[in-house]
């Protein structure tokens, strides 16, 4: 059994974006500039947010973090939207999800320029990924995406399942695994909370995206000797007797799954440090793609 | 087995908008309007879009058929797109493809107002349905969708097996069943040329869609008891003795695999005219967004 160590993988990913950044800037270009928006302060979200912000300062970008009240109005945001999408300095920006209850989700998500959104939850973004055109994957799929090419993992003619269907990591996983390009041209299988005898799929599963949000589901008896997990779970599990209060488990019961594994990522350090280091990089990208 | 008579549930919904567009005009509203764009003098597109304009005139639409030299520049059809973009009294209109090789189908197609894309072939309306927004979804995918309705199949928690991975009818009518909406909640195995040992997928599934393009490639012996077999290939398969020169043939070897399917659709007058239909459904649709 192999960790894939997304933490390591992320870190490395960080260095090569800090030199190129570095490289920009030795020859008089300004650096990548990513915005965040936070409307709230929901203890997560602040905390993704920060992660965000610190990892921008590491490797070289500019970063701005727009903090509204959680008493900020749909309108007032959408202005704020407005004014990010005419700024010719900022190559990107994300908005922290989830927003307080009386905005709209869907309003704000449309409002983003495709060109600036790095979080590629803009349909113009996921309809011209899913049809295999340029455009900003979103980070967690990007970021499994990345990790299977750096392991150079063979996903060719392999039977993937994935396990969720949400739009930010399950479908658009689907997709790209069973593309032509990088990890993909896998034979993938989505199955979700309507699916039958799951078990006699994931048997099946030469490779398994888990991505449910159940800690611990995936257990040994539902998984082939030697196939590679990826697990995409964060829950907060309560714990009273750890000094948070909580431990982070994934969708996978790893010390009973890691032993048949070829390729296992674990939680945390898996493919959650990925995806802040995948968000870099369409800041990058987008950097790029407008000079 | 029963048959999935598409010829039959196409001309019942061509019934249907008739009348809707009887209402409409009745109280002193103008018809729908459809136009196609066709550029040179391919055989079968003229066939295609000939059958388009017939339709509509059928069931009462305007249509406008848009022929266009051989030789019409990717900037003078570009003009006339934006022409057909600004033209407040069309609800839709399609580009038939195949263009001719001097003009680039992507720029064409990223060139048409989504708003008006009744076909569905737009990044924006492609990531709209994957995310599950109002759409329009493209024209075969949306037709099996239809079929698999009107006959009450049942496609939640079942097995579903789609064979070819092309953008406008094996991605999304895998995107579509697995979602939660009609005909959705499907399981959904996405194979395709590199998958390998399909017949053990295709032997598990309750329902497969053949969308490959290889005339009789499913046999009898790759397909479960009691399946449910829908047949989207449309090969001209060369016959010297037949009058046209030409037969139609299905992906499936509709003789052998018909008497273990629960329901097949047969080729010709299967999928093929759902697909006209729906092209109608979608103007009606577009017609009635902007009402």
């Amino acid at each position: 059994m192999k960790l894939l160590e997304g933490k390591k993988t992320a870190d490395q990913i960080k260095e090569e974006i800090k030199e190129q950044v570095a490289q920009l800037t030795s020859v008089g270009k300004r650096p990548p500039h990513l915005a965040a928006v936070l409307v709230g302060t929901d203890g997560a979200s602040l905390t993704y947010v920060g992660s965000k912000v610190k990892s921008c300062d590491y490797v070289g970008f500019e970063s701005t973090l727009l903090h509204l009240d959680e008493n900020t109005t749909e309108a007032e945001l959408l202005a704020h939207i407005e004014k990010l999408n005419q700024d010719p300095t900022l190559d990107g920006y994300i908005v922290q999800l989830p927003l307080p209850k009386h905005i709209n989700e869907e309003k704000i998500l449309l409002a983003i320029d495709p060109t600036k959104d790095v979080d590629g939850f803009h349909p113009a973004n996921f309809g011209r990924m899913a049809l295999e055109m340029d455009a900003f994957i979103p980070a967690t799929p990007f970021g499994i995406i990345e990790l299977l090419e750096r392991y150079q993992i063979e996903t060719s003619g392999k039977h993937c399942v994935v396990v969720g269907r949400s739009h930010i990591v399950g479908r658009p996983i689907s997709i790209l695994m069973s593309q032509k390009g990088a990890a993909g041209n896998a034979t993938v299988t989505l199955a979700h909370s309507r699916t039958k005898d799951l078990i006699a799929l994931t048997l099946q599963a030469d490779i398994i995206v888990m991505a449910l949000g159940i800690p611990e589901f995936l257990k040994a008896d539902m998984v082939k000797q030697g196939a590679v997990i990826i697990d995409v779970g964060i829950t907060r599990v309560a714990v009273a007797t750890h000094p948070k209060g909580y431990v982070i488990k994934g969708d996978v019961a790893f010390d009973e799954v890691a032993p048949k594994a070829s390729y296992i990522t674990p939680v945390p350090g898996g493919v959650g440090p990925m995806t802040i280091a995948m968000l870099l990089k369409n800041t990058l990208l987008g950097y790029l793609r407008k000079a």
